[in-house]
């Protein structure tokens, strides 16, 4: 099925927690689409212990990139609908947490380092989410000018943050 | 040493390649220090054939966020120094492949889509990196103001883009 992939690419890839996220959020309904929207609310990461060190020089950046496990995501989709409207797409043009590797990603605002505990705001991420990885939000990097946002650009003609919220369970 | 962890949070994740990229870099030396900064040179993204679906829709975004393994990371550093410079940092401040896991993230130029191959620019990839993830680059969600960049912004200052780029073997 695959003749021209060597045998390794096939193999299982095995990550671990290196902490926990806490949030308000017990559940998805409520939560809002992106955390850029939701300015007020807090979340705090919780490294465990082997890691702390790992956070020296994070207290200046005003951001950072939170790489997470979906771990209440129970299904694999390759089409689904997003939160925004009911139309399906293919799987990697939404971030439905049901992908096939149920990988999260969300851009998060620093607020506060304290120990191994790490508060920021801007949060759409489910209490005691498994934390992978935590990068560097680099503006020098990570912006974009001239930007399409596909199917999702009719939702921000008004220059407005669109209303709708979470409203469904999706596992 | 974790009394109020539940048990479940030490779990291995287990994920596994949805695809291969493929670019011109053999080796990381060469490569620039972020894609962006090298936005003539193409790769390819090869999805699995059980995921071609999911890219219904993605060829109406002009960027996409590849979330990949680094699976020539051998080494797992709590610090480490970037390319730009020969500074210690916490490896959560820098962009370094030796983390506690190997998950690599680029925002890549989408240029073509034919069945299973997607062509993009702006690359600092690895050939035959395992793809764990794409997700569609949103501007709405995922540009920030007001960015600080901690110890990165001084290589930025003359608004130029850094010459610096990788010229260690970092595995």
């Amino acid at each position: 099925m695959f003749p021209r992939l060597p045998f390794k690419m096939k193999k299982e890839i095995i990550l671990k927690p290196i902490g926990i996220i806490h949030t308000p959020y017990k559940e998805p309904e409520g939560m809002p689409i992106q955390g850029k929207f939701e300015r007020d609310i807090t979340g705090q990461v919780e490294i465990f212990p082997e890691y702390i060190q790992g956070l020296k020089d994070i207290e200046g950046f005003s951001h950072l990139i939170l790489i997470y496990y979906f771990d209440k995501a129970k299904e694999e989709k390759v089409i689904g609908k997003p939160f925004l409207e009911d139309k399906l797409h293919g799987i990697f043009a939404i971030r439905s947490p049901m992908r096939p590797n149920h990988i999260g990603f969300s851009i998060v605002k620093l607020k506060k380092i304290e120990e191994n505990r790490i508060t920021f705001s801007e949060v759409d991420i489910l209490d005691n989410t498994p934390l992978l990885d935590i990068k560097p939000y680099v503006s020098h990097f990570d912006s974009r000018d001239d930007v399409k946002n596909g199917w999702l650009d009719k939702h921000f003609t008004s220059g407005k943050i669109p209303k709708r919220v979470r409203i469904e369970k999706r596992g």
